[in-house]
């Protein structure tokens, strides 16, 4: 039984790899899924292929259409949702990707530094596990795929 | 027809009263809800019921939970969501408030200022209107349940 | 028991207020919903409310978005769905509201004169009743709220 | 992981085929479903199996249900829905589909030439991407399904 | 609070008046809601009102519709369904009600002698009472709606 | 893609051979299920693994249950159902399975014969195919599965 | 608006009647609903009404069947869900409503002295607030129906 | 076509390993899914991977937001869901399980000892088979999976 888990959110650090390797070198049967971590790519791909529409608004508009066609289908396959919340920015999109992970009923893991957890309050009760390193989403993910606990190895 | 209306994010300004006071100048037939917006109360619900934790995550976990017994309930009840992002805080109980209204089908309606649309985009991507004051809301809101547009009205 | 019935469709003939006449005449206990049937208002409303776009195509996305959220709401409260094909015009939201309807299980009754039976054929074999005139569908109302069969009525 | 594509709609030009050879031509991972595109079999599939009824909305009645067992069972397994609307005929079979697709979640494509943007807004508006030739749709399935962007290649 | 119960099935006997009876002397707080029981008018529903069809399995199925724009919007809305099968005929659409409800998650309550005890098995195994009498129907509604058991009044 | 098909109903004569035999020799990737069909194996499953009951109505229930342990699996996992009934017995199962496939979405195949057509036109017509020979379903399946309709083979 | 909450669980002490106390002296607009909390009715509904099967397995299947008549339509309508554990007892039938409201999506609010925390803790996971008190369900409802927080009064 | 059980519930005897040995034996296409049986592995895994939080109530929130990241997915794959309640402890997460299974329509199988027959009897009446032995379970299992009645060997 492969297990799909899809990547939402943060894109400038490298925390999907992390969980990645983690996933191979502890051998599980994982597929990770994750929406275009090209920054540009992801903001220009509506107006690259839909047309230049003349207006930054919906230029916006056309390039969140066109990531929702990917993204969308991801949430839709993924058994488990992780969220990355980084550092910077306001990130909405990960929230809302958390929002309708939870009204979907997919298992929910929240990915942030500590800083963030009270103006995370929400979205962390709806997560079944809130972790701080990536290491920690594999070590998850090492327990509900594989039922192994590392007790020293997080 | 009584239409509900949920009106849920920023809480630090008087969006909420706009728009009801323009619901009721217009005579609509719409009843709000709105999660609890004294923010104190809302930070300490949690630990003033249920006991202080001793640990701030904990705190802020049991405080969500309190006001997700409401907020829930509401956004379950609501025929049309609301979802406002002000200029400041991250905002993310409101872009969780986004997906989870977009995933159960709810109309979505979103009010922010423009210097926040690239960062919303996959928020307002999801949702059906767009705006910028609360008196747009009302028109909307009017549009939609009464039948009447005012074209020099907003 | 009121039931809710959403009259979706053709804007430029009397059939909605034939349909109402009927049901008040037979006494029923039905409560009509239908979209904004002012034409150029529901051209114009995203425009007039959410500001013009200066882009045709965007300026019906709008409108198209307004619009939804009155006819979204209207949909769900719906009890039964009438959907009526015109003489004239392509009437896609019409087919559109229909495949919506039926997706979600809704009761549907189509209305449209014969010669466009072979072109809504996949329509109306979802329906669950074809109808010429508006009085059939009063007939059929009045058969299914009040459980009257007028043999010689239609 | 496999993409499902739906491709529902005007059967009377080769769109499909170059959705099909683009994709491959791509490398990417789909599979394409679409109704028959014999427009003869499709009308007469219900009488040549099940039998003349001698009434041709009968008739049409029962082509329309034999053609659903296929359709709707390919609908139900499609991850993207794709809907083609030509330059002729009503094709309310086409906005119908768009209409389930809509209300059943699937992420939408359109597919349409300018000229039918006004009548076609309600169902663009429920599309996650407006497309006018087979190609863009092509380039949003290889972003989605493989995350590569072309942006010289439209 | 008002429990709504649809009374599907056999329309021969006068179960449907005792039961309504019997809830009306223990008081309850009950909407009953029922097919149409004459049964000319329901053989002849479709064709009367939509036009004779020149055939019999035609004249049938439009019949058939015109029946189910009432009963499926009863079904939908009962708290719960009580299907009765009596002595005679098939009473296919009887065990085609239970289905639905069962499928949707209606608690169903049967009625029917103990002599189709075998033929009803799988029926009655997805449901929550298997009945005998009329009275025992409205004993079942009285504990469910009331919480009243009256030990010897069955 | 293979094509389930769950094939409910009469279990007294050939029809489901001459299906599964059809389509294997029309060369469809189909998947047939079905109920067991050893009629005392069906009436004794429940008894014979969780013991006698002493009591005919209760041992009917037992069985009945071990049966649904399989035939709903079935049907949940079904791209189609088709549902038999033959000329004798009650078949009250059959029409509930119908029932239950219909709330469900699942896309309906009826099989028989036309003394049937009055008592069952509520289940025919939610269904999309009314068959009187099991070569007819094949021909069905043949067109939904694999896009062929052979106009002089049925 | 009206807060429905179903207060299932322990029957053998005072804290339903606590609870609505409770939140009539505070003025909520909450509409309370209960199984029936006489153990003996509870056991012998399903005997006393369909008649003594002659076996204690299968008289408590029957009782156990007409009490779910009266919760599961109870639940269904419940915005709010309580479920309280005594000191005694096994209370699986609390669990599995726990269970089943969590699976619903109906906010959870359990009822348990911290003796039970271990033994609870899957049930109090899926739980928005885990109370001690009848007095901090009320505090809670307060919060959640009326917005109001009394910050020394529990 | 792969059955996939999974098998909820007591962790302390070797029940999952008879009912795998002897599905084995009798070559079922079978998939077993269970939550980690290993119970201090279980207990920890919360505070081993996310961190000690110095207080036992949420230490269990912790272990029990970790083992539901396991067993949600799981439940949501299962085709059948086996919940065994053993002789001794509270086994509330069992319960909760089934409440869980059957609200969302998976058929589920009991397993347990008579002397708990009336503690468990709405869990019961939710079962569709209600077995003592493991043996029994594997007995259901090659019914519903292979069609297989061994009158003699349960």
């Amino acid at each position: 039984m492969t297990w799909t888990v899809h990547l939402s959110g943060e894109i400038h650090t490298d925390w999907r790899q992390r969980i990645e390797d983690g996933a191979r070198a502890a051998g599980l049967d994982v597929a990770f899924t994750a929406p275009v971590t090209d920054h540009s790519a992801s903001d220009d791909c509506g107006a690259a292929i839909l047309g230049e529409p003349g207006d930054q608004f919906f230029r916006d508009q056309l390039g969140a259409g066109v990531n929702a066609v990917r993204t969308r289908t991801q949430m839709d396959r993924a058994d488990i949702v992780v969220v990355r919340f980084g550092e910077q920015y306001k990130q909405w999109n990960a929230a809302f990707d958390a929002g309708a992970a939870s009204a979907r009923g997919k298992p929910l893991i929240t990915l942030h530094p500590a800083e963030h957890d009270h103006a995370l309050k929400e979205v962390d009760r709806a997560a079944l596990a809130v972790c701080r390193e990536p290491e920690q989403v594999v070590a998850v993910l090492r327990y509900a795929v594989a039922g192994q606990l590392d007790r020293a190895g997080v």
